[in-house]
């Protein structure tokens, strides 16, 4: 069972193995590959991980990835500040924001409350949302959270420890996504789709 | 469809695109981690690309990977000198070597045949290996590469080059996997495992 790959190469690919979704062969494969890449491509990529940390801040309004004290969106006058728009990580933000669609503020709260997981309000941005809340003139706030269990309860305490307040809170339509084919579709999703059913 | 990223998020997202299997969505969620871990990790994760192409070389002899002019396998007295295993890449040597069946040396093509994808002689080391079977006393011959259309006719063309030499030429056995359902193993595979039946 004894591996011959030079150290060099066992190191990076077991150094690989710690980024979610490489396992073992994955990790050698990746590392083989950058052997054989000019010398300049890999040193652009170690740059760019040692500069990475360096250079991004929590947002201290929404706790979105930023650059400054605070990041574009909280920076920018036009947005609306009467909608706040609840998700988990930055990359909900960036998926949202590549639609177009909504020009409100957002929360991120790093996360959904997950017992098991060891991830209670603490871990959260719970307290700080519901501040803002206090703080700011908002008038609705969306909640935009993953199809689970675990958002399912974040979204429930949300409600709840909102309800004395004159907000109104919306969540985002379930019902079949684009392109889907109802024959495929899962029984959850076509029950939300029949419930969710809008007037022609 | 803008991007709200910080810019050494986006960079690094976009660098690790160039890895194999790892596409924009994939990319921003690995930053996305790096950027959550400890900076050591990070670090060690940059330092271990960075120092790899200096601490590899390639076996001036098989042209496996080694740490000095020769791998470990070329350098070992102990490896039997009359058997060489033909493979396509190093991480073929290492599955190889994991299992620790063969005792003999390897020659690493470094590809297999594919005009259309513009592989010919000069990307392999096909001369060398022919230089070698001249040189050295090898008396068998085993062609282990993978299983498709291009193996086979790299396979052909090295089996033609060498008929006029008191050579043993073998291949790996095909047949059935460990563990695998006659059911549902597929017709070449079990017509190859009919073709390859042994006497008990």
């Amino acid at each position: 069972m004894a591996t011959i790959l030079p150290r060099a190469v066992r190191t990076l690919a077991q150094e690989l193995t710690r980024l979610p979704g490489i396992g073992p062969k994955t990790g050698q494969r990746l590392a083989l590959h950058l052997l054989r890449q000019p010398y300049p491509v890999v040193a652009q990529l170690a740059e760019a991980m040692k500069n990475l940390q360096a250079n991004v801040r929590t947002c201290r309004t929404c706790f979105n990835l930023a650059e400054a004290q605070q990041c574009v969106i909280c920076q920018d006058p036009q947005r609306l500040s009467t909608a706040l728009c609840v998700v988990e990580d930055p990359l909900d933000v960036e998926a949202i924001e590549k639609t177009g669609t909504y020009r409100g503020l957002y929360h991120v709260l790093g996360g959904v409350l997950s017992p098991l997981d060891g991830v209670g309000l603490e871990q959260l941005t719970m307290n700080e949302l519901f501040q803002r809340l206090d703080q700011s003139p908002i008038e609705e706030l969306i909640i935009a959270l993953d199809q689970n269990m675990e958002s399912e309860a974040t979204t429930h305490y949300i409600t709840h420890q909102t309800k004395s307040k004159p907000l109104k809170i919306t969540r985002l339509a379930r019902g079949l996504p684009t392109g889907s084919d109802i024959e495929f579709a899962d029984a959850t999703t076509l029950t939300a789709a029949f419930h969710g059913r809008r007037t022609l």
